[in-house]
């Protein structure tokens, strides 16, 4: 089995308002590459939020004396730890300089997903997308509609990790593949009956796709071929773990 | 840029002792691709414990009194339990079922990376290398010897992340690569200065590999071609959180 992962190149800077679909599709033009059934695409979370709208201008936010506090005591902008405190339902972990947090979309990542780099300007931080797979579902719509392919679509974000140094890239929005395989029930090679194998397929493909983006190149969207992913709506909410079954809250 | 990441085929069953070099290079002679410079290998953990005889027969273990109460509280075998504590230094959480151990290696995981699925009969489990980064440097060192090229080898294994379902692959052992790349003091695309972007590139290698290789499909060695690693000695303690970092002990 073969897989190949092409970033896509030139995506501009995007903008709230562009026209993401559009910036793809010209995209893979450019990079001299065709969308075809089967194909995979993974859009990195700064884009989607950028193009959506979903960023704030630090200048217009108000620190709470909570974050104001908490900002000084570790050398942070006190108003990025407001947004970050307001984009949360709860704080994980709040110490040695690190914020952990669980978003609305019940994510449990560093600074609730807020991210001030790779945006033009020093006061501007991005969001997460309100609904990622939303996001994601309305994307892979639009390029069905303009190119004819029905392509999945993962939403990429990078996160940190318990116990590991180092960030790597997760799904937090999936439209029309499944994120988990369970091969629990199934015999490996050695007849050997799986207890407890579900791989997190989405989280896999979306840290391949960065090991072709790269961070300082601007290469924001990369195209996946040769995955014999499994069709289904798909949704990212299904790699979040249950509370039930939190040992780490 | 592109990446191209193929599944090696024609990987046998593999037993202690047997010549794992030998078999990765026929291998890929019969999957018809040829190791070049720039190239990287991942090769699974479990075949590399079972060619270094890093296994252990369930039948020889005499469980303790509290690794058969645990066991029989969670339906476990008490021998493996038993195997799985004599592999760790320090239990991380004992609950619900689930057993994370810190191994001695430094690695946090389930069941300390002891392993029942994918061995042959249903009495022996494999444990993870003795030390992995030698084990990756015996493999890496043993290839250029034989084929005449230099490839960094990647040792992988699955493993379970907090606050989201589902196993991925990362690197348990390293040789010949950069496992973190540090964009720390660089500029992004729009000139801000990332001030915590640190990838864990040597586990988004293992994840992409993973996607190749399948898990009841028996293809236990990927090779990936297109991706520029930095040449390192490379080790995998790198990815390895110190603990006076660590919020979840």
């Amino acid at each position: 089995m073969q897989l190949t992962i092409t970033a896509i190149d030139g995506i501009p800077e995007v903008r709230p308002g562009d026209d993401l679909p559009g910036l793809i599709l010209s995209g893979c033009e450019a990079t001299d590459v065709r969308l075809e059934p089967g194909d995979i695409l993974v859009v990195t979370q700064k884009i989607v939020s950028k193009a959506e709208g979903a960023i704030v201008d630090l200048d217009q936010v108000e620190p709470s004396a909570f974050a104001i506090d908490y900002a000084n005591r570790w050398g942070k902008d006190p108003r990025q730890v407001e947004v970050v405190l307001r984009e949360s339902v709860r704080v994980v972990r709040m110490d040695k300089g690190v914020l952990i947090t669980e978003t609305r979309h019940g994510l449990v990542c560093a600074n609730s997903g807020v991210d001030a780099s790779n945006v033009p300007g020093g006061h501007i931080v991005t969001l997460l997308p309100k609904d990622p797979d939303a996001s994601a579902a309305r994307l892979r719509q639009a390029i069905q509609d303009r190119a004819g392919v029905d392509v999945p679509v993962i939403i990429s974000d990078s996160f940190g990790r318990t116990w590991r140094n180092g960030i790597i890239n997760v799904a937090v929005g999936i439209s029309g593949l499944q994120a988990l395989i369970d091969y629990r029930g199934q015999d490996d090679p050695y007849g050997y009956r799986m207890s407890a194998t579900v791989i997190a397929i989405a989280d896999e493909l979306a840290s391949a796709a960065e090991l072709a983006m790269g961070k300082v190149e601007a290469r924001p969207v990369a195209l996946i071929k040769g995955y014999p992913y499994t069709p289904a709506p798909g949704t990212a909410h299904e790699l979040v773990i249950d509370p039930e079954r939190d040992m780490f809250r």
